[in-house]
């Protein structure tokens, strides 16, 4: 049977947690859906239709618990830009384009998982996500101004374009729309700070707690929605609002497969996957690990994949695991993925039936839940860390997190990528070199320059605190022959491999010139604590043969005792 | 004073063996240079010119002392490769355009000096390298089958488009021409091994030996040359040969500076200082540690650059050291680079008096000149070594081996670089982990896979055997929360940092997520074994307080004996 571990095993106890929380995540993810819609440019009705299919199929196929997948803040922008960079105006055009996109992102998904490729986004350093993560968050919270100002503002424009227009049209906003959106910024706010810090204080469950917090949204959507429609802001005042959505379940359809719009999207579609993998692995995982389960990278690709494919064929656009949902849902007690399943059949139920309610939703409300949503994502605090810990990594994020706010999100993550990679190599061709020396009357040698040791003018003993390769063998190299061209007192050379757990062919090759030098000068060559797998790979290489077995020791203090002997 | 070291501190008993070096490489350099000339497709004239000027610079601001510097076979096709991709089929144009890409190779390499870049030569690996000298060495030998056949094949084409036309022509080859060629051959194989076999038996001196060795080709050209004289075979059986040479010393001219050249160039220039740096700097390299000298990058890419600038000026193209001609200054004595000044002087006065002579030398001869030079450079020995140490290595090496062949240089370097640079991250997004146990009753912990050795069911102890870094830390947190996951009884987990000589922000991050998981699930983490610089970045992090110093322990004994007091 095809049955998922979880269904087969469902035990009575889990269907109250799983009822509970698929309800209050539905609550969270309706207007939400909708908010993310209008990111992305698209009809609310195509962010609702993301949220059914995809979260049966992630039910089946995904293999973390509580993960609640649907349309979230970065693949929405991420769609949106798509959107923009091919010039599509027409609005049947733009949905029909996003459910390809959707498509792609669930094969991609897919083939990642046969071809192992989910190990490429471990190339993507902490701090280039951070530097991506805020900017991504500052353009999608500009983005969002015109709708709360009810000014018009030409879409996916660079950060500075949007701020001009915004300066130049700030004197048109139109007062009932600002209005509408401040309300709903302070409607928000009070559900996140001060009613939570009331529930805290009176000791109710984290679950509620959570709930209520999240729950701001819903007052916001209810609160501006009644208000417009109480006084007719949309006619009277002209207040933007979402108008018609139609009822109904999504109707499958067969994504637009046109050649030549597939490989317009391909790049996007590609980082589209590999943000959303990588957003959603790490929820998963952070939420696994605190209940000490399992995340299995191949089953979330095809999870994901699988939601994304549905999505396509569902009338949606491209899906992931949510931040702040997976908390809700988490916290709420979700025990299985049928939470998700009751998600999916309550928005559902909310299509068929419920969509007139949202005619009068104002979008000043949508863009205030957005802005609200974001805010926390500009990521400060790690780079304030990222600069006191290690300056590279701060450099990183801040290439990052320009190129996305001056270029485009695809051009800043691929040149934070480029750039973390090059630090890093370049860091390890420059290895940390240690001279060692005797500690006291103990068998410890440590490095001369950080402790009290004695050391041998006939002998140098190196220590070098990185595997060998061919980016720094040359400096290996260079810094051997230069200590011993500097004091001709030395005779031998101990090299300590303590460190050292690769050493690959240009390094080898390295090795035997440093070996051949040595014996030129009239120096010998003694290696020490060499590791298992090393000594594995080395015994049958000539290098070992020329420096000796007699010349290899297992540890630093019998080779230095050895070679005290022979001079 | 500019004067370099090495004059300011002449002694009179360095002279003898500057004197005889000089000669034996100016005997040496004249036919080789004019075969190089050949190779790039460029009149002799300009080889020659770019072996009197370049050689006195690099006497100036180099570093080696026995570095012979000079037209080379890589650089030389190189050379006449980016000739044939701009199309320029005019001579004047490409001997004009030949000045301005010696230009540029100079101007490249000293701004690579002053902007500290001579490093970007770490990132091409030893397999890379000899993958690409060897399928340039093949590229060679076939580019000069049709002057020994006296075939007409157009330069430039990929190797199998010259094997096809040499098999529709061999029909068609000229007899005498192929004779000649072969009478060369011979020679040279004599002068190579019989030749240096019975003098090695006679015991004399190795600098005789080598200039022995390296003389076949003055012997083939004298030879050949005569006989072409005698027998008129130019006029009477149509043999290609040099035919005039204008005497006198190169004029200094202004090189071309269009600046849609320079852009055209820019890309190959680049690829050749490269190359030409790093084969000169090991050539350097490997003969200063013989006599435990130092060589100074610095000094070597001002030198090579102030030696292209030269040749640029003076009617030459590309240069950098060769490694034969080098071995032969080195071996016959040359004690510092005044032997170069007397090479140089040597070429000089063979341009205003001996041209004449090199009238009748056929091009057969300097074909088969470059063929016997080029074949040791086909390097099976480093594939077999690398397949039997490092399959890796022995793929990025095939890979950068087929591309020259197949597609052209640049793009057989640039992948072999990217492929070597991409499997290096990929071994060590995976880096060994052993799980270790206690040696006996001794304080030693050891991998339990490879020692017998006892471990406590509820203490996983780990050794991570590499830095911790953004690619590997997901590996990292994965194998930890599998391993908690899988073994329920374990209550401690004990991380030994004895091989992370970093931790870049992202493992921070994922050590604090490790931490949080742990925590969550009622585990603890102890560490152990931190290195010096490691503990110095650490001591002020949110996670090393999170983890408390209590847990933070000098050796794994003290570390396990602490925790099995606890449980």
């Amino acid at each position: 049977m095809l049955l998922p571990d979880w269904l087969k095993n469902y035990k009575k106890d889990q269907l109250g947690g799983d009822l509970i929380a698929g309800i209050i995540v539905a609550v969270v993810l309706v207007p939400q859906s909708m908010a993310y819609g209008l990111l992305a440019g698209l009809p609310p009705e195509v962010a609702l239709y993301s949220s059914v299919l995809p979260l049966l199929l992630y039910a089946l196929f995904g293999s973390s618990r509580a993960l609640a997948v649907g349309p979230v803040g970065l693949m929405s922008l991420m769609t949106g830009a798509t959107l923009v960079e091919l010039e599509i105006s027409n609005i049947n055009d733009m949905v029909s384009t996003a459910h390809t996109l959707a498509l792609l992102v669930g094969l991609i998904l897919i083939t990642m998982r046969f071809a192992k490729l989910g190990a490429v986004t471990n190339f993507l350093s902490h701090p280039v996500i951070s530097g991506f993560v805020s900017a991504s968050a500052i353009i999608i919270a500009l983005s969002q101004l015109k709708h709360m100002l009810g000014v018009d503002i030409p879409r996916g424009l660079p950060v500075h374009d949007t701020l001009y227009y915004l300066t130049t049209q700030f004197s048109q906003s139109d007062l009932i729309t600002s209005m509408l959106a401040v309300i709903s910024l302070l409607l928000l706010w009070c559900f996140k700070v001060p009613v939570v810090t009331l529930l805290e204080r009176n000791n109710l469950p984290l679950g509620l707690v959570q709930f209520v917090s999240k729950s701001g949204p819903l007052a916001a959507v209810a609160i501006s929605t009644f208000s417009v429609s109480y006084w007719q802001l949309n006619e009277l005042q002209q207040v933007s609002i979402i108008g018609n959505i139609p009822a109904g379940l999504p109707s499958l359809i067969v994504p637009n497969l046109d050649p030549t719009l597939i490989k317009q999207l391909l790049p996007n579609a590609l980082l589209i996957a590999l943000i959303g993998y990588l957003e959603s692995v790490s929820i998963a995982k952070s939420m696994a690990n605190q209940k000490r389960q399992k995340i299995n990278s191949d089953k979330e690709l095809l999870g994901l994949g699988a939601a994304n494919i549905a999505s396509a064929v569902s009338g949606g656009y491209p899906v992931a695991g949510g931040f702040g949902r997976s908390m809700v849902n988490f916290s709420s007690g979700a025990n299985t993925p049928l939470a998700s399943v009751i998600t999916a059949g309550l928005v559902g139920l909310t299509l068929l039936s419920l969509t007139p309610l949202f005619f009068f939703l104002p979008k000043a409300a949508l863009g205030a839940i957005i802005v609200m949503a974001v805010i926390p994502l500009i990521d400060l605090h790690t780079l304030k860390h990222a600069w006191d810990y290690d300056k590279t990594d701060a450099a990183a994020m801040m290439v990052t997190f320009f190129t996305v706010l001056i270029v485009d999100v695809e051009t800043g993550i691929v040149a934070g990528m480029v750039l973390s990679i090059g630090l890093y190599l370049h860091r390890s061709s420059q290895p940390h070199i240690a001279i060692v020396g005797r500690v006291d009357n103990t068998e410890h040698y440590r490095n001369i320059d950080r402790h009290q040791v004695r050391t041998d003018e006939h002998i140098l003993a190196l220590r070098v605190d990185e595997n060998l390769y061919f980016a720094n063998t040359n400096y290996l190299e260079d810094t051997i022959m230069q200590l011993v061209a500097d004091n001709k007192k030395i005779n031998h050379v101990v090299l300590i491999c303590s460190s050292i757990s690769v050493i690959d062919s240009s390094a080898l090759k390295s090795l035997d010139d440093i070996l051949y030098g040595l014996e030129k000068a009239g120096l010998t060559l003694s290696l020490a604590e060499i590791k298992g797998p090393v000594m594995d790979k080395l015994r049958h290489t000539a290098f070992l043969q020329k420096v000796g077995l007699d010349n290899v020791f297992l540890s630093t203090h019998q080779a230095i005792q050895h070679l005290q002997k022979l001079s």
